[in-house]
């Protein structure tokens, strides 16, 4: 039996000006990592490179969530893991989970996007490239971490490093 | 019959760095947008100060979240109205709708915080500060809006000055 | 004697998250009000519209500098003052002065920006928009204020509400 | 004869909120590359830590400024260069290189800070840590590049990699 891969990590060092007088990583950060992290996966899926606004399809976010639950500090190395949730016709979403190096969860959140043309007009993903569509469909991770997205059940399945897609 | 008063609002004028490159203001700062309405919204309520990370107490984000529906542009004023929709024994939750000048909701979202030591030990708010828990529950918007938190529902809300907390 | 008006005014309110551990506004944040004042100077001084990256002339920094003199905190209202310093041929160059309410001088920085067709070539401004070109020239500071911009000098001249251009 | 190293180098990949509407990485992004370029140095030279705020010794910027020559775009490579240019009892200068990957200068610029008590009030840099202040003396390259900092030996000098410190 062979264990589907389904999470990509991206290793970041917090900056200082990300930090707020609390010492603690200012909220509108994890919302950068969390993208940052999504554009990491992205890379290594490797689309086609149509779903571009170089070419004219834009893909605005339509939510996003975060919930926090250790708060990093500044010039501590932490490591944002994602996985595409789900794919539909219209909407791709993908969760997140961030750690320290001790593997503790520090935060965990969603991210959606649809795609639209230039202006702002929703596009099928299915129709404005097949192909990726079919390969981020294979790679949903809904199936194996299912529809109750609690706390406990997104961190078992960003610690589980089976599901870990190496680079 | 009197009607109670809910939101404020703060006009913000986008800045040119908030600006991604399809010209729409880039997601994290709504979360920015948000806070400082959040903050605004605070003044305009005027506790006593004792909540405050000048006398040790910390006001960490739990939890917060967008959702958008339309982009804002450069330069462009929008206008971030702040309720408080729910407060616990621990934990106090405000939702949020960003608008245009012609009245369109662009974005709507929530945040929660809960207070702690400076250790990030979390405390009771009502323990802590009676005073301004209870005027932070007689503040409430809970019973005004109720539990479906839809986009018709906070867009109502939002659109309706009788709710408005003027300055 | 009419006393000509040289510098524009603009209040902005010191945002949590732009604050530090050290709880000053983080160094990078001066340069986005020296931006904002930016913006708001041409605003006032109303251009044709033609140098805009909508008509395809793009207006890239092509340096700036700030020094800092005393660090502004969350919640404060400072006032970002800016005066067109000199334009020449290829490129303009604004002064400004950051103040507190007490009218004490937190920073004062310079900005210069060039503009160019949308593949960042040079453009001539004179030849782009003649118009536009007369009317930065003849709010020039630099006669007024002279070549040697110490602090004190810098000081002095944005203190003077005489030359307040009013909104 | 030996030859002395002098400049430390940090590869950062350019984030998408980082991007302005022309597609160019907005000017106060700079600033932060240069200080987390800077903070980079600081660790690979090792201090003894005691000039850290963790220990009430704040070091606020006192002034900071960057030429732009070739801007850089969003998820490119750059290369971020510092070394320290001079010490003296109050103050500390760096200065920056920022690369691409096929070694062109986009920008260079200029770091100065002081040291100071939690009141911002100066210190001197060699009473309040001689160790330090010895070891950061040792690393100026003032007398390697002199006295006029023209962007054409700013750019030789960072381009010259006997200079470079390995991690």
């Amino acid at each position: 039996m062979v264990i589907k891969m389904y999470w990509t990590e991206l290793k970041v060092k917090v900056r200082y000006n990300e930090v707020d007088r609390m010492n603690v990583v200012h909220n509108s950060n994890y919302f950068i990592y969390q993208e940052i992290g999504k554009n990491e996966y992205l890379d290594i899926i490797k689309l086609s490179g149509k779903l571009s606004d170089e070419n004219g399809i834009f893909s605005p976010i339509t939510s996003n969530t975060m919930n926090y639950v250790k708060p990093a500090t500044f010039d501590e190395d932490i490591f944002v893991r994602i996985a595409l949730y789900k794919i539909t016709g219209v909407q791709i979403t993908y969760i997140s989970g961030i750690y320290n190096k001790d593997e503790e969860l520090l935060a965990y959140g969603k991210i959606s996007n649809c795609i639209t043309d230039t202006n702002m007009k929703p596009l099928s993903i299915k129709k404005t490239c097949l192909e990726d569509y079919e390969k981020l469909k294979e790679n949903e991770c809904i199936s194996a971490i299912g529809n109750n997205l609690t706390k406990k059940i997104i961190d078992d399945f960003f610690k589980n490093k089976k599901y870990m897609i190496k680079k």
